[in-house]
């Protein structure tokens, strides 16, 4: 039996109209707030306007900070932080998906520190502990809400750097998938996609213990009831959005395996967004779980709603067209090498075997 | 779908030798610890020794209150919180089972304010945040690890009065199923009951949510497993300690319906151990949910491996030879008025039928 192991303080409230349920719990936070915002999201799924009625009602003065892109930049995290002090707020609210949640995480940190000093936060050496941080998802997907993990893009680089901190948790999560009614079908696919491989890479993880394996397996059966509406054209959102809780859960404490590092690069140099970069890679992983764990990867099957329903979404949803030179993919060979993601996957992975499968992926034979 | 809402913020070390692998937090707490135990658990497990020895190769001082017994005495939380103050510790750890893990919570949190201040710790107003508390289980059934309760007897009245406060949770807890070797057999099967009880009363709630739901269930296929075992003479100790973690985590955000307040009138009166005084009053809950949520006790019993084995456990552990009078009975009808447990059960429950299940059960009929 593998062990019990289990740490996630954040507070997840839930379910139609819980901010308004909840909002004691906010307004004890103080009387001054950043809200962290992407372009659109938070103003479409009408969280935005929830929020700020609550807070006018409250008594709470909100500033807003809409500059997150998607993939933020850490450089438009460190000018949140700065507006955060100028206007000495108290606590960081986070509204939107994955990238403004982990945008807003590391805010409210830097908020409370230097916030230009981007060297300490990657070094996890900043002094001061966070702000409260606040979160309110607008898709269903990134996990975001319940991991102490941020996601980056280095200004100069253009590469994802994650940062990842206890410290970083989440205050409160508000979980109202009434707030994710906005998402175009695109989006809701790339974003369930996500969260098929949060669970998936945690739950082959030859790490995985007791706690996360029940976590991922209350994944798959939500995230397969999903799938199953979405390929008969309706869409269960609170099913979708309630799998990728369980699933951030799962990858809180199992990390991932190969398909998020790899995905990163179709995201970076292809413009692939995350969830579909991520899962493109997931039939090589479910390959190799069929050698290395096959009981595990018929669990999987099973707890999802059948072999055939994941087959069918993997054929319906995870296309990509995106075309590499032998040259181009062997770019990316340092940073595939060492890769402490490969120590997640079932039977272990290479930066050889990872180059050879962009390869098959990608590369169009030549006749 | 019911709501997805989730707090408990104590980080659980699960696993054979979790304690010494991940000392280095616990190290970090402090250089003072006071060590609350019970008579004998904590030192027949070998975990008092274990703790001693890491705390000494750490250059901590440890202190030793041994004087918590079964249904701990709000005094005894009080002098051991009065020797922490005088030894000015920084943390408080408990080894033990249900009842000094309860009072380990209380005393930490009573160290850190005037200790006496028994009035304000029942107010919930004591203005200090508790001393962080590490919880090492030595049973595998209460729970206690993964809840901020602590169930006190008044020494006054000989009543169980509850403190629950979002700021007792532990900080640590060790789940080390080795520690829990050497309990009797007597004390496994009470522990495994009360378990089985806070997995079905929080399940069969009508305000279980999502992830009780789930972690109910973990607990049903753990504990059946059990107690499958336990019926062959054999015992799975880890399945029946991670059973009742998941166990745990379900009251940690339902709280218990009517079996748990009707049992501590036969702990408090009758001396009968907490675990089998709640579950004299399971099969009860279980025919209400037979009437009000028929497909929620069908899960229930299969989740648990079979309807059949439900019925063999009650058959051969759930014996009481306690006898009351019609007036004994009669004696509980203030205390079991307006109970707050009531709204727990399915169906709904009241005093009058609270009253008609104890003469039912423990009122020889006149010949």
């Amino acid at each position: 039996m593998t062990a019990f192991d289990f740490y996630m303080p954040t507070q997840v409230f839930g379910g139609e109209n819980c901010l308004a349920r909840h909002f004691e719990a906010v307004a004890a936070l103080g009387k001054r707030c950043l809200v962290v915002t992407g372009k659109n999201g938070a103003k479409q799924s009408g969280a935005l306007e929830d929020i700020q009625a609550l807070c006018a009602a409250h008594g709470i003065q909100t500033a807003v900070f809409d500059g997150i892109c998607a993939n933020p930049l850490l450089s438009d995290c460190v000018a949140a932080a700065k507006a955060a002090q100028d206007r000495r707020v108290q606590f960081v609210v986070g509204i939107g998906g994955g990238s403004v949640m982990d945008a807003a995480k590391v805010i409210a940190w830097l908020a409370a520190n230097d916030a230009a000093d981007t060297e300490a936060l990657y070094a996890r050496t900043l002094p001061h502990l966070p702000l409260p941080c606040v979160l309110i998802g607008t898709t269903a997907g990134t996990g975001s809400e319940v991991t102490a993990v941020s996601v980056l893009t280095e200004d100069a680089s253009g590469r994802k750097k994650s940062v990842t901190d206890a410290r970083c948790y989440a205050k409160y999560v508000f979980a109202d998938a009434r707030y994710t009614h906005s998402m175009s079908l695109e989006t809701t696919v790339s974003t369930a996609l996500d969260a098929l491989c949060h669970a998936a890479e945690g739950y082959l993880s030859p790490t995985c213990g007791q706690a996360s394996a029940a976590f991922a397996e209350q994944a798959f059966a939500l995230l397969g009831e999903g799938f199953a509406a979405l390929l008969q054209g309706e869409n269960k959102r609170e099913a979708m959005l309630y799998g990728s809780l369980w699933a951030g859960l799962v990858i809180n404490q199992t990390g991932t395996a190969f398909p998020h590092p790899m995905g990163y690069i179709l995201t970076e140099e292809y413009g692939v967004p995350h969830g579909l970069a991520t899962a493109v890679f997931l039939p090589a992983l479910l390959e190799r779980a069929r050698q290395y764990c096959p009981e595990r990867l018929q669990r999987l099957q099973e707890t999802f709603g059948g072999a055939a329903l994941l087959e069918q979404v993997t054929q319906r949803y995870i296309h990509l067209d995106v075309a590499m030179t032998v040259q181009q993919v062997e770019q990316n060979r340092a940073r595939l090498t060492g890769c402490k993601h490969y120590q997640k996957t079932p039977g272990g992975f290479s930066a050889q075997q990872a180059l050879a499968l962009l390869q098959r992926l990608f590369v169009r034979e030549e006749i």
